[in-house]
């Protein structure tokens, strides 16, 4: 059971749609929950609350029913099918289920279905995944048409985007886990408004086929989850490479550095306080926590991801103007016609300095077992049509590194306020490691 | 009409499937010649020619001919379609073009319909292109099972690949312009062992969604052509940004830099006599070309380009290795598994190094107006399941930079050997301006 779920009457807390997905997965497994049952109990949450949260562009009822059915009858061979065996799953609209729509949120795409999974969605599906429908996203999760979704623990705020609909539909209740994707904070800002768990591997490591591009070097798969747990069976499921460096072992002390970026000055006290708490839980709990500061070329890197995504995106949205071009919203006629005025000297400036602080940073993280920074700039933005500022993501989606968000405490609206842990690019399974230490002592409210 | 195509009876010289696409697009556009008259030249030559060359995995005759009678209704209200309007174009089979078979030449993929254009294919559609069919490949691109295809000048020799049917095929008059794609050297070495023209573009410039990923650092969406001006052609299509530095004015000589590369003694005696022609050429023509040597890490590109490539491929083909096992080569299965027992600190290495290479590259090129290189190792292999060594191809894909294929000489087997002429990053608008003054020199067979 997840703190970050609205309140509910005790009778309900076992109802299995609170499961979280690593606790459902034991129990598939040991045959004390059944995958239709699981499923049924997000349908009725869904049934509950999608009136009000608006997370689902799609929910696929009969094709989920067949799958978790055809999940329970594995089981009844003993055999559970994969990693993932009877979970339900929720996929941004703008990533491929085969036989379901993809709308990206675009009006060119109303009524298109999908013919194909994507890549990390065949892969799911074959570890046993049940697919329950498609989230609400920014669109083309980049600009443009804002999702319908609200945020669960206040209907006038945001939940964020462009992730809309995966973060809040898991931290909801909905649905135990869900692909998201990030280009600069898509992923990981949602999460700390919503309250919920996530996690951006490392660029490059999750095959992006059938999710639609906006900029190639900055374009991650995400995923969703209540508890670091449920972040590691979709990294299992993806198989994620071992790590360049074995994580801490369990009984040394964690050794974190606290970064506040140089974006510090452009976090609300709420914001604030969620990082200094984090951090002073995390020495409660025997941690050792030391400031660390980035060096003076870190502060291009927020300039030079968007001068990134916006060069690249000029590609991404071609055939659209070309084919659609009176439906394509203005946010992206913009970027084919290079509105910014971006040039390609900028373009290779902005890969180099990324390329250096790589570099610098994998060495900077590499002395400690993760570094603890801002998750987003506050609470969740009292303005449905905000998704917020990713300016405490997109040095880190630049730089490629993997990076976890944790539920740490709330603001003073009441609403959640998260932090993430970042490592060293290609130490995904390590820092899923050291996250789940870190968890114990950061989210306060995880029982 | 391109000296690479086999000799034929004077009589036909001005068939409309002999025309580069250059002067068949500026024919269309004067009215002299129909779209349709150039497709069925197009089918002509496929029709004598495919029992031998077996380029194609699918010619759509239905779609192009209802394609080509649109262009020309669209010419009789005056408007062209686009930079490309009326002109037949090949697809590589692992890039989607909608209603087509996108087989990938992988057993899994038999009797597979694309339900969409891939965005190259979208956008050349909507500049007016003529989709003609799908093109044989080397397995996913990559690896695995080999294409049938021949090489246009000896039927027993290979066409290089994995591009291979898109090479031979525009090689051989069958289509003037074709998609290919280059993660090693697939685009163009093919282009030098068939005689064709080919460009390679930056990484990231042109949006690969609807290419089945292999390696996502490095896949480039390349295309051939029979004369530079063909690929001048495409590049407009794909708005390829405005380069870093302009080209060379027309007056001033041009500035060549000659590069061996570290990998000169694997060059058979045929390229180096190739390279050395293209110089003296050159220097001919008026141009200055000197001798510029790589420096040392440069010798570890080859191996940080396989590290990327093979790292990358764990993850693309874990769809395929999940829910078609028995139907995946070996070669893929090797790569799930990481039979090559790569570890994510390689990864690393490989990326930073490339990295810095870059920068060291850009610099050292950016003082001509391009580097002159090897584009094969020699002439084609007399094996038709030898795609050839791309060890004169992978660095330059790994370092992101336009690659151009000239033809330039025949080798002691009377087959084609070319050249490639490479800029800095996203110089590839100025790099299409020098090739084609280049190529006045080089090409001692175009006309």
């Amino acid at each position: 059971m997840a703190g970050a779920l609205p309140p509910l009457p005790t009778a309900l807390a076992d109802e299995p749609w609170r499961l979280s997905a690593a606790e459902a997965a034991r129990r598939l497994r040991e045959g004390s929950l059944s995958a239709e049952a699981l499923l049924r109990g997000c349908l009725a949450r869904i049934a509950d609350r999608e009136p009000f949260l608006r997370a689902w562009n799609h929910v696929d009822e009969a094709g989920a029913l067949r799958a978790a059915r055809e999940a329970d009858k594995a089981m009844l061979g003993g055999a559970p099918r994969g990693v993932l065996h009877g979970l339900p799953l929720g996929v941004k609209d703008m990533i491929d289920a085969a036989g379901l729509p993809t709308t990206h949120n675009s009006p060119i795409y109303q009524g298109h279905i999908a013919a194909q999974d994507a890549a990390c969605v065949a892969i799911a599906r074959g570890e046993g995944a049940v697919v329950l429908g498609k989230t609400d996203t920014l669109e083309f999760a980049a600009a443009g048409r804002r999702p319908l979704t609200r945020n669960p623990h206040n209907g006038a705020h945001s939940p964020g985007g462009s992730s809309s609909g995966s973060a809040a539909a898991v931290a909801d209740g909905m649905v135990p886990l869900a692909f998201g994707t990030q280009t600069g904070g898509s992923t990981i800002r949602p999460a700390s408004f919503c309250g919920a768990y996530a996690m951006k591997p490392s660029h490059g490591l999750v095959c992006r086929d059938g999710a639609k591009t906006y900029s190639h070097s900055l374009d991650t798969i995400g995923w969703y989850g209540r508890g670091v747990a449920d972040l590691a069976l979709v990294a299992e499921a993806l198989r994620l490479p071992a790590p360049p460096v074995p994580a801490a072992p369990p009984g040394r002390p964690l050794r974190i550095a606290l970064c506040r970026t140089p974006h510090w000055a452009k976090a609300d006290p709420a914001t604030q306080a969620a990082l200094e708490t984090a951090a002073a839980r995390l020495r409660a709990a025997g941690a050792v926590v030391e400031e660390a500061e980035l060096p003076a070329p870190f502060s291009g890197l927020d300039e030079a991801q968007q001068i990134i995504m916006h060069s690249e995106g000029r590609g991404a949205f071609l055939p659209e103007y070309l084919h659609h071009h009176a439906l394509l919203h203005q946010d992206f006629r913009d970027r084919v016609e290079n509105a910014r005025n971006l040039s390609t000297a900028a373009l290779r400036e902005a890969h180099d300095l990324a390329a250096g602080c790589r570099r610098i940073f994998d060495t900077l993280a590499g002395a400690y077992d993760a570094v603890l920074a801002p998750a987003a700039p506050g609470e969740a933005p009292a303005d449905l049509r905000d998704p917020g500022n990713p300016v405490f993501n997109a040095m880190w989606t630049l730089l490629h590194v993997p990076c976890i968000a944790l539920p740490c405490t709330r603001g003073p609206q009441g609403l959640p306020v998260g932090v993430q842990l970042i490592g060293p690019r290609y130490s995904d399974l390590a820092l899923l490691e050291v996250a789940a230490r870190a968890a114990l002592a950061v989210d306060a409210e995880k029982p």
